[in-house]
């Protein structure tokens, strides 16, 4: 097993653990935790794959789904101990982060070649399945926090493609592309980054125009 | 046509009604209508045909859509009659789910050879229609409603795909499928049958840990 | 570049402003826009495409992503002056729903052969973009709406699929189901034109049933 494949699978558990986590919150039963982890963990993959006209990742070895289904039952019989240590599941999330956006990035640039593409793919990868997630718990979207979130994984994606469009040795292009979106997360959570949001005069709803 | 055929349009029509009769509660005018019940009759098995990446049946044999449509148009014209037989109509949606459960099943083990994959493409079939039509009505999660749903597509799924698996003739994996899928919704539905849900100390938001 | 691909790009192009506006309304940075831009811009396509096992349009040629990557840097600079703009900005939207519609039964058409399909990929190309910004703005959706916006698809995709069965040279079918998703959606703007909304007697959430 190589260390890409991993830190993939302990993407797919930490982001399945989220998900967990989110099912306790709702006091769903073991089921809505096995489907919450499940979609979680391996929503964003899934979608990538789709996109790019491959056959699902988990479809072919669904050991990733195993690994969720493991994480939904281990967080339903210790759900209070795993959020206690929420801390350190956001930096093991981090983690998952960049990994799931480095690999993401990869496949989409071996299948097609296009930089655009793989900058799409790892954002995708990366972000999907918690978007996912929250529509499906009914809690506020990832997407719509002042968090930087969506852009430590643009970050790690953006930077392994370019490594490897300049020739980078591939261990050398995941591992810049891992700790770009890693630092950049890292940061977020360590010292409270945040971009500067649309405030000055935002778009009204079309009824409140005069 | 078989009996299976004939079970799987029934189950499109009865999921479809569900989702013309949350179009009524929702005050749409007959294209909402439309939209809500082919959304809710054919989304769980498209969405089962992408991720076994084989050709979406409706876009092979669009007869399905035409279900949707006249189920859609019936319920317009009837709603407050349709919804006044609204325990009927659950029972019958327990009858689509089991059917679901079953044929999707049976669908992704054809294919893939998995019981893994099996087992969430059943439950995919039988409860992704029912969850986009919550979602794209504004309606509660059926996913996060105590009753046992999701549940009972998890059984029939894994049923099948055991009774598959021990190598039973065809109809008899079917029906055992369908049966326990059946029994689980029904049992739900007549006794109120529910799982404990995580109700102890559930996980906090991650603001509210001190 | 014929009328056709260049209608594309500014349906594309008028989708992607409307998304970026979702974005200012919900104070979001800048990748939020990228992320909601490129979402509605580019969603109802790629919908179409996945269930119509084709290659996803913008994994060919990421031009479309670079088209809503440019408006959304543009909205977020400017969204004021934008939104001062909506109404035109809304005859634009009736511009692209026009296009996307006609563009959508095409595809299904020449891909299928079958009118059914082609009516539902030209729905969902034209309102499928609009229906994910909303899901994940967390606005009301698009389709709960009594505005006519998902009937003009229709009547674009209708009409265009009538012309081609008619056998009708391509550039008529185009233009006329171009002309009727115009009016109908011109029409619904400028007269305020509704359908009969379901409102005589709703069907009842299951509890209020006695």
């Amino acid at each position: 097993m190589t260390l890409v494949t991993l830190l993939d699978y302990a993407g797919v558990a930490v982001f399945a653990a989220t998900g967990a986590l989110a099912a306790s919150r709702k006091q769903l039963d073991i089921i809505g935790f096995l489907f919450l982890a499940s979609v979680t963990g391996i929503g964003g993959g899934t979608f990538r794959d789709l996109i790019l006209g491959v056959p699902v990742f988990w479809v072919e070895n669904p050991d990733h789904v195993l690994v969720c289904a493991a994480v939904a039952v281990f967080v339903f019989f210790s759900a209070h101990r795993v959020e206690s240590r929420y801390k350190l599941l956001l930096w093991l999330d981090a983690v998952g982060l960049a990994a799931f956006s480095t690999i993401g990035a990869a496949k989409g640039l071996a299948i097609t070649g296009s930089p655009v593409v793989a900058i799409v793919t790892g954002m995708l990868t990366a972000t999907f399945g918690g978007i996912l997630r929250d529509l499906l718990a009914g809690e506020p979207s990832v997407l719509l926090k002042p968090e930087i979130y969506v852009t430590a994984a643009l970050a790690g994606a953006a930077v392994y493609t370019f490594g490897d469009l300049a020739a980078l040795p591939p261990a050398l292009s995941y591992a810049a592309g891992f700790a770009a979106a890693f630092a950049v997360r890292g940061g977020a959570l360590k010292f409270g980054w945040a971009f500067p949001a649309y405030r000055s005069r935002p778009g009204r709803r079309p009824e409140d125009i005069p």
